[in-house]
């Protein structure tokens, strides 16, 4: 029985417009994959909201016809919204050996890890999920076991790339899989899906392999101890700390929780190698000559919380920085993150280390001369640009023109665009519901612009609780007002601000009783825009008012 | 008459360790000379402050002593505190043409400018204030009419930079003033006082001319519109956007009103030169050929209510951003505006511009051969490296060494260190009150910490107040309790939890009212704890609780 002809759709829930919660479905009928399912950290204006994952009613929609979701690496914005998803759908997870150690972890914590099938990918996988057969392909990033996807569909190939460089000499030996990419170009792709996070960048990234040269040279000439802080996932930096640390007999201990836990998953694995003398507990530091001793640390954002800003505030309970230490920043800072790292580095200058805070770092994203390049092996119809600010997807698409994709061809998608192919022939054909889910605590997508636009007001001024009785009978006022303010102005010294607030609040409800106006709608707004008024003249600030009528 | 002979102290009040609000005091005995009087911007956790300002208790102590206020330039954050200064100390202010014009304009709005003397510095001018002897030279800076003091003392020539960098082919052809640096060197100087903001940055700051080169190609080679945004103070940048303007025959339009303030200003006083036809209103922009127009704007910084941001995003009385535009951003962002630049940038990209946003703009301040170069002229017994957070002071204090001043002869000072220069000896003797003052509308340090921590806690999780009526008689609840929360929850999607803790309030209350409590701050305290426990359990969310008790 011949299947019916079908349209191909690529439609992306995630990491279009923007980085971060990347996530992209292919439906191809009744059968949908899922490709990533990231989170993203909250803007700004977000007050309060701890992550942002996507919008995933389609799915929820067709959840009986998604036949696995796939996931490139374990970034946060390639798995973090996992356990959103698979508490609104069961499918099954596919992904490489540290992919899958990395979201155990996580879906333990949700209690999500008896419910969920997991099969692991290494290079040879080939999976049939419906009308797609998808093979896996290995590319380097900032974390190990980092790959794409060559999937096959009735209406062709597509290349999906996850976030990708190319690094000839990778720490683990294994470059990306320039061949299979090549090989791909020759049998024909219909489209590539592509990272664009670097799309800015000109020339090459360099390799990881740059970084173990700084690292081995600072631990070979520091004087004392040194103190390294990098990203918790990136497994290959930490491999190249272990391995200076054991060229020059150097103990390395690992603090922040993060990192402890990943350096124990990378070893179970096989993802990271040091000899069993070499990793010591983070409380035996002192047992251990200062010019023996390796500290690997969380905390190269600055992050308030992190191990290496508390030991830069003298607030860690086990280290603590001394003159003498070198401690190295061996990141750049996220966008958003600059503050909080330059506040870290000047703890860190005035608590007398010598901090090295440049040039220890290479991206994890190939700049533009690698994605040329993967423009050139898989040689696609289509280029869809994705992983980027509107910015980089539109530079990412001059560079596929320069290396011949028409600019017809090229697709710049937004969240919920769904770009379908048909015999060949692909067009915008329709949007699906897509956008930002705000999770606050236990809360998903329960905080929406009105929580927030009152959470930004009571950032801004703060709020003042007016509170007075009126009479059931007569409608007099009874008790109050009592105007209680918090984060408005000090009140100790505002005592007149209040007391004439509190004046005007009385007048203005005497004035309406004796009019006769007694609805309670019209009393309170009465007395928020009198005190808003007066408010506004005696301070400039426009405070909260929030008025409360009890009758007795 | 001889005087009774004193001794010098310098004492910074704003400027180190941070970026912003700088402001240093020289006194020798009862003669007291402050340089700079800025501010800076808020840190992203002063939620709802406007400005920063230094802590001056120590100026109003002794302001009779006070001889004079010596502005180096008209940048904000060297001017922007004056107002709040002069209203609580009256002192003639000495500045430059271009410099006296800005503040001008700020004392107008706070109605200070009939009461304050203010004396124009030029080239060979020499105050006498006091013990002191004040000379001005010329320097290089990112708006014109920069310069520095040299302020001679009993004890010895002290040599204060402001910020700095050696332009050798200025705009304005009025390149820094070295030879009078190389004979304050010649004559010996006890002290420098200099700007350590790129200590960090190795060689030679470009000349803003470079700028201009970059300009030119721009406009010359634009098929349309050219929209130019940079800082509003860099008058040279905006001169040389008027003079490829009217190489390339082009009409110059201002939008945004601190721009069009300044030009004003600057075309006043000479600092700027365009043919009168060249100007035109931002109204008659339309009247013109797209390729006979450029628009000077202000939001180089993506500042969400700049002229530049309101053309992003469509929402500008005057001017729409359409394809054909080329946008430049003569910039780089400030730390902490990296997000806001980006999402400008992305919203120009989105309404078609071709946006240039990389490489038109040299820094304003001397990278560390300039830095070496001021040193190496002044040839300095003591030096005092300020302007610059920690890290910037900490590596211009190597410099200073890679140049030859002994450690011991430099002084990284905080906030109201004094330094104390007694017959050629320098030490730091003590500490003055010192620190920031905040000001939110029109209240000038009115928020402080508590403030400050009820709307950090505002805008995390929101508040809810329990209102509640007790009887006079029983102590039993009369009406409520009522919940009314904000910035919390979504009500209308929460109603089972605003129930459920309703009930608790009640129970809590009942139980602790059979059990004879009736003190009100045990009653507030016990619903404060219970309900926190709940929404905490129920939400992992900890909104500010404001029990209210009413009796009746």
């Amino acid at each position: 029985m011949a299947r019916k002809r079908q349209k191909l759709s690529i439609i992306p829930l995630g990491g279009v417009g923007e980085i971060g919660k990347n996530m992209t479905v292919y439906r191809y009928g009744d059968d949908i994959i899922v490709v990533d399912a990231g989170l993203k950290f909250p803007e700004e204006e977000m007050l309060g909201i701890d992550i942002v994952i996507p919008d995933i009613s389609y799915l929820v929609e067709h959840k009986e016809k998604i036949r696995g979701i796939f996931v490139t690496h374990g970034h946060e914005d390639h798995i973090g919204g996992l356990p959103y998803v698979l508490k609104q759908l069961n499918a099954p997870v596919y992904g490489t050996g540290l992919t899958l150690g990395l979201i155990e972890n996580k879906l333990k914590e949700h209690g999500l890890l008896e419910t969920t099938k997991m099969y692991k990918l290494t290079a040879d996988s080939v999976v049939e999920a419906g009308a797609f057969r998808v093979s896996f392909f290995y590319l380097n990033h900032s974390i190990p076991d980092t790959g794409g996807f060559a999937i096959e569909t009735p209406e062709g190939l597509v290349v999906h790339t996850g976030d990708f460089k190319f690094d000839h000499t990778p720490v683990d030996g294994r470059p990306a899989d320039v061949h299979k990419l090549a090989a791909y170009g020759s049998q024909g792709v219909l489209a590539l899906v592509a990272d664009s996070t670097n799309a800015e960048r000109e020339g090459f990234t360099p390799s990881e392999r740059v970084v173990g040269g700084k690292i081995d040279e600072i631990v070979s000439k520091a004087p004392g101890r040194v103190i390294l802080a990098t990203f918790a996932s990136n497994i290959h930096r930490m491999q190249q700390v272990v391995t200076a640390a054991e060229r020059h007999d150097r103990k390395v201990a690992v603090v922040g929780r993060s990192m402890v836990n990943n350096i124990q998953i990378a070893i179970q694995l096989g993802c990271l190698e040091a000899q069993p003398s070499t990793l010591i507990d983070a409380d035996d530091v002192n047992k251990y000559p200062p010019e023996k001793v390796v500290i690997l640390s969380t905390g190269s954002q600055g992050e308030p919380m992190s191990a290496l800003t508390r030991m830069a505030r003298a607030a860690h309970r086990k280290i603590e920085i001394v003159p003498g230490d070198t401690v190295v920043l061996a990141s750049s800072p996220i966008p958003g993150n600059e503050k909080y790292v330059a506040r870290t580095i000047d703890q860190l200058f005035r608590a007398g280390a010598h901090v090295i805070y440049r040039g220890v770092h290479v991206s994890g994203h190939g700049s533009q001369e690698e994605l040329k390049l993967m423009l050139n092996l898989t040689r696609p119809k289509y280029f869809v640009p994705v992983h980027g600010e509107y910015r980089m997807q539109k530079t990412h698409s001059e560079l596929a023109m320069q290396v011949g994709v028409p600019e017809e061809d090229i697709f710049i998608l937004d969240l919920g665009d769904v770009l379908e192919f048909d015999s060949g022939h692909a067009q915008i054909a329709g949007r699906v519901t897509a956008g930002s889910v705000m999770i606050d605590g236990l809360g998903v997508g329960d905080v929406g612009n009105i929580v927030l636009r009152d959470r930004k007001l009571l950032s801004q001024d703060g709020i003042l609780v007016v509170v007075v009785t009126l009479s059931k009978e007569t409608g007099r006022v009874l008790s109050g007002p009592d105007i209680i303010s918090r984060g408005f102005v000090y009140v100790r010294e505002s005592e007149a601000l209040l007391d004439d607030a509190t004046k005007l609040v009385e007048n203005t409800l005497t004035r309406l009783v004796a009019d006769n106006v007694n609805e309670w709608s019209s009393l309170k707004t009465a007395v928020r825009e009198a005190l808003g008024r007066f408010l506004f003249e005696q301070t400039r600030r426009r405070p909260m008012i929030l008025p409360i009528i009890m009758e007795a």
